[in-house]
């Protein structure tokens, strides 16, 4: 064990922790969530990420020594290239607005680089990680970046799943374009439609949605770096914050910016809220198509039943041969999670109190979340279902000759309430509707000929 | 038009308004919801009961003169007995915690029994609406316990509803009960059932909840009357809090007692959040129900088509012979809308500060809603759905009999995997299990016998 | 009293009633909300334009008479108008994904009309509500129109009142430019501030979301007309889709555009998820602000007490010279309030079933119910507060001047740890500042000076 | 490898691998949150818990020869002591209503006997998954049974751990019991009280709310076991439930007793609701206790600054010296998390369709997530926070003594106008209240001895 002081006094630390005593008291004072920053390689190299740029911005503004700025860097190269996770053990649900991650970073980062200068771990008068590694920046600027680089890595691969699954629904839309059914609004019979319409229709509502998601998305690029503690940029010294946004930018490849008004950029949560409203979006999509995929497949005999997803296990451990939905079931539920998130963000965002917002780290947990739980779900729905359904024609076409769905056309040539009348004669009688026609001798033949006549199933 | 002076300045009220300085300054300061004081009769009279238990508590141990006492006394029995609420204009949705509607009534009873006095409005000398209306009591434990009549008796009906709408199910639960169906988990055909006990589940799952419902009401027979400003008591005279609740229990039927700690019952919104939790659990349910009616009703030909729920109106504009489950639809929407509600109560409760909560009115605004909304679902579920679903007893019988749903009881006899086995062969080639068991040579007569043997459909 | 018959049987309805058999049915079957549609006359007129844009658009396509389609066009004009709107008084709370509504005008319109061809109310033989006047359409199509016609008139006074709000707040950020206050994190003492910046970040904070809504709104342009029940545009002749639209976008001065895929379009409510998003982020911003000012107001003695907002009512029914923040606080409600309806939106949203989303008028109830809530608080909390905000310069001074808050800038001088030894140790011994640095020997004297020099609040 | 048939093919499982085809299929579904089965060994055990009073039951009645039973009860009384954990690497979040859940514990209870007896993994002729260990059961009602049993374990110490909180609040009331200081409504300087009276109302609004917890925790006792597949007791023998919950309660100590009607408890989730409530009913009291330890611990000079929380750790990266309430954050940030999954939890309640809900999983993981959540929070706010709470005593003092919070009782002598007036004259003059009377003729002497005098302060 080796030692480290702070100006609350002593701190006991393994000879081979890289951290220093700020993340020693937080591992302490932090057992909430079982989850830890290292369960979050994405955010551990984000925050390294910031503190590259940041330092070699320092070094172009002449705010830090060459040496030291190259020190910083090789170390959160590192970092980002996946070595010392094992050093950032601090819960993800911590107080402190996201002070003890940004100090586990500095830490790790200033005892890395003091190793690789000759000295010993804790040896800060070499390299500090307030006065070096943090130099120029605050928490309060630094954590929001990170976040918001974490979220923009994390999105762009959910981006790419959504983008899958709607491909995945298009192509089914095309491979069942010919297949009439009976469309249902309210749950009830209503008037022809093809499946191909059907998931077409999913196809077209994901595809909107995905615009929405990637237009959010890019609010993200707005960032408070430079602001420092409260936004006014206080012991950040003049052209640091044109330079640290510069070099994150080419460092990350985002094209980011600054906020106009750092003070609002550093409590506002805005950003967040909007884009966790967007991810509550996809669910909502997400969760009515899973819904809409089992009310088809419900039965098989006792249901609807004009769709047949995969069987991918068997369905139960006392009935033989029954076959779940369990796919769109888990995705169902991810939805679930997701909009109870969504929930979570907009408290926390709600919550902030004059110049910064204390709740990020639960914004950022349950955002990583509600990301990881979509993309997953999309994947799983895509390859564990949607590719693999089939169309049951025949039982399509059994429902729809024994349904009373011509009546909407029927009233284009008789009026609403003659073909009104019909249609509740047959329902009443057991008819079909053509039968009920035939024996309405008001109605003329061309009539008939007009609603049975070959179908595509058109539409206007 | 008269003047009347407060410590703010002067206000112009109407000749006829009995109402005074404070409650015209309110009615100019917001302007929000459009939903007056006046529109909720129930709370106006609950404000009125306070008054009327105070002011006689107050006289009884010496506090206020006898004379005075009377007056109030009558004036606020006018006012429950449903006079004088045009005098009531003020936004339901105000700030102040509800000084303003404390405020109100104090200054209506304090000029309705000036008039009677044969004193002009605004003579306040002679009664006034802080230090004689008012007295020994504050906004702060006025208004919660006027919250807590105004549920009290909001919630009566609402229970007396929600017991009718259970008994409607139970009826239909005995007059379905020999009617055997397909039982379907995750929308799948599983096992038998008879409709009857399809009805009975409902039922049974409302009687359970209507008794927790009842239980989490009891709590709101808790008070903080006599604590006034923060909970000590200040300037309540000694014996004041025990009289004033016995007399407001007497008044109200309600067995009214006191909070143990006042100065937590003054803030404290703990009951209001547990009670909207319980109209959320009603909603839960009766959402689920609606919406296993609507499905049980999908058709008329190309859905499940077991239950037929009146006809109440046409379907469809454009659709002729349409007729659609347009009540228990409703039913689900208010049921999201009362889960929304349930967030407002959980926001504001969760925002109080030190030693009260000051966002007390929207709690009740929202909670009147879910109460009134739940009992007018509930009344029009029983009336215009329930009492009148038939079932389609042909249709329970076809599906069953072309269902698979003997295979469980198949792998009493032959074991899991033999019957999961027949069950597929079945489903594949379009067989059903009777024939697909008569075709297995393994398969013992006895075992045929007991699954097609007479049922009722049986419990264990 | 008059008797219409529609398939269901025969209605009474009193004579000067100028609705049909389906609105009368409908006011019986939905006595839920006590919200008529005639209190939305927002809807009321948008579903009318509509009706006028079809009528032109079907006898432009010759699927109207000329004649017929005038009178359409002249009732419709009238209701636009503001006539007529008595006779719609059907429940906002309703089944039937808004068929009732959309009947309600069908019928109101033929019948208005009848009454100026000479015809009774009822004699649809001369013009029918459905084959006529719903021509070309399905409530499934107009009503989700109507809803977004509705939706953009009442945001577009939403958003100018949340850009006066905004001007407001950006008058007070200059008014308060040069007054010097402590900046706070997590509500301790951070780093020095103006007053000025405090409020031009809540005016930049709202400049950001009023385009993000403004952004959201424009989706609201996209609409199914045209589409008919399901989106096949089934009983819309060809040409009609592009010309109802065209005159649609004329009559309103929206730019409406057609959804690309008209089956999605008619069951998706996306747009009017990411829609109550935004007004729940509004609800987030505004009710963080809200919550500052009452900080920032505290006391008057014993809380921060920097600003003092204008004392609109008396704000206490016991104690004797209180003002409260009343204006806030009720915008904070407001604020739980929208956050709610979302939550409402979010479920009615994502419980549509295949063709269609029968929960279209729970999301049109607590949608205009947010845009109205918003929009009077915003002006209330413009008028009524914000422009007589007053800093209390002295106690922003002595607050200042009391503090430890210039550490920071200390650091940058002698280093973190350093400058947290001399900050600890004046905070356990009650010195300010600078007479602790006055008291450390090692600290240079360019030092004090760099720290006790003229400051505007410099920002970087 | 080793490889196992179902009906739907072959599954390849590594040779080492106690579970079977169902698991192993399952695994590969359901790659969605990250967390195992074996993360919540509570739930694992469960599980087993029920397997074992299942066993014994059906060797009770005949339903299993006593060496099987005999071989299932040792299994599960090994995975309830905490070994083969490692053979359930399921995904918590799973479609198929448990099923997954439920045959992987069939499956390593009959792999793990049948090592035992002599035979390889995989065996099932001598010891079934289904036939044998799922004896009498269904997943629809051993997996909410289970949950069951784990949510009442895992609440068990949080309700140990609410009560130590309480207590600690309650002690600190009583070492604050005697220091006097400003009571704030409003955020507004209100009337006297002190410091313990505030300590107090924690406490006492955490003692309520206990009982509560407790009596939603106690409904948590009623199970389905028995019911089966959807609560008709299909293939479960005469006498076996009455005798599997005797068994249970006896092996478990909780004293479980059957729903009545079975049906309704199969796929009600209405005890989860109530219990999710009563979680976030807990958060909401947390939240608020929080937020206001953070505000009267705000400062340390330019707040309230009344409280002085512990230090845990430095508060900031860029600004020495600062410490803050991080403590308090991370409980909020909790509460947040806590109110968010029970949204989650109504979601998936209310989803349930017809005779099962499918989304039990997601309420499972959400309750399970809340419970730890709130355990750790409330364990670190005691330890780390509470406990050593001081006061600044002469902070208290000197904002007492500045205020004007004695115009209240001021009121009682001279009326509620006068005593405005007066305080309202010192607000705007700067002076103290008593400085203000004292230059005010008309009131006599004994009213201000009245107010200065001793106090305690004083509770009616």
């Amino acid at each position: 064990m080796r030692c480290e002081r702070d100006t609350l006094g002593e701190v006991e630390i393994a000879t081979d922790d890289a951290f220093g005593s700020q993340t020693a008291r937080a591992v302490q004072n932090f057992q909430i969530s079982s989850k830890r920053l290292s369960d979050y390689p994405d955010m551990v190299a984000a925050l390294a990420t910031v503190k590259l740029a940041a330092a070699k911005a320092n070094a172009s503004v002449g705010a830090l020594s060459k040496e030291k700025a190259q020190q910083i860097a090789l170390s959160a190269e590192e970092i980002i290239g996946g070595k010392h996770h094992q050093h950032f053990p601090i819960d993800m649900m911590q107080g402190g607005a996201g002070t003890s991650s940004n100090m586990n970073c500095n830490e790790v980062i200033a005892n890395v680089s003091l190793k690789r200068m000759g000295h010993a771990y804790g040896d800060y008068a070499h390299l500090h990680p307030n006065d070096d590694v943090n130099r120029s920046q605050s928490t309060n600027d630094v954590y929001p970046t990170a976040i918001r680089i974490a979220l923009l890595n994390g999105s762009a691969s959910l981006l790419k799943e959504y983008g899958l699954l709607r491909d995945s629904l298009r192509a089914k839309s095309e491979e069942f374009k010919s297949i009439t059914k009976v469309g249902r609004t309210q749950l009830q019979d209503a008037v022809p439609m093809t499946v191909g319409d059907e998931f077409g229709a999913f196809a077209s509502t994901l595809s909107d949605n995905i615009e929405r998601v990637r237009q959010t998305r890019e609010t993200l690029r707005e960032v408070n770096l430079g602001g420092t503690a409260i936004g006014n940029g206080i012991n950040a010294p003049k052209g640091y914050r044109e330079r640290v946004i510069q070099i994150l930018s080419e460092t990350t490849g985002y094209d980011f910016y600054s906020a106009e008004n750092l003070f609002g950029a550093t409590y506002d949560q805005g950003a967040l809220v909007l884009f966790s409203s967007a991810l509550k979006s996809v669910a909502v999509k997400l969760s009515k198509i899973s819904s809409d995929l089992r009310l088809l497949a419900s039965g098989p005999r006792a249901g609807i039943g004009e769709l047949q997803l995969p069987a991918v296990q068997a369905g139960s451990s006392i009935m033989p041969g029954k076959v779940n939905p369990v796919i769109p079931e888990v995705v169902n539920q991810v939805c679930y999670a997701v909009i109870g998130n969504d929930l979570t963000v907009t408290l926390a965002a709600e919550a902030g109190e004059l110049q910064l917002n204390a709740m990020e780290p639960v914004l950022l947990l349950r955002l990583m979340d509600s990301i990881n739980l979509l993309e997953n779900a999309m994947r799983t729905l895509r390859e564990r279902c949607v590719v693999g359904i089939k169309v049951d024609t025949e039982r399509c076409d059994a429902l729809f000759k024994n349904s009373l769905i011509l009546a909407t056309e029927l009233a284009v040539h008789v009026g609403y309430d003659r073909a009104s009348a019909i249609a509740y004669h047959a329902k009443k009688e057991g008819l079909g509707l053509i039968e009920a026609i035939r024996a309405s001798p008001d109605i003329p033949p061309e009539v008939l000929s007009a609603l049975t006549g070959q179908r595509t199933d058109r539409v206007a």
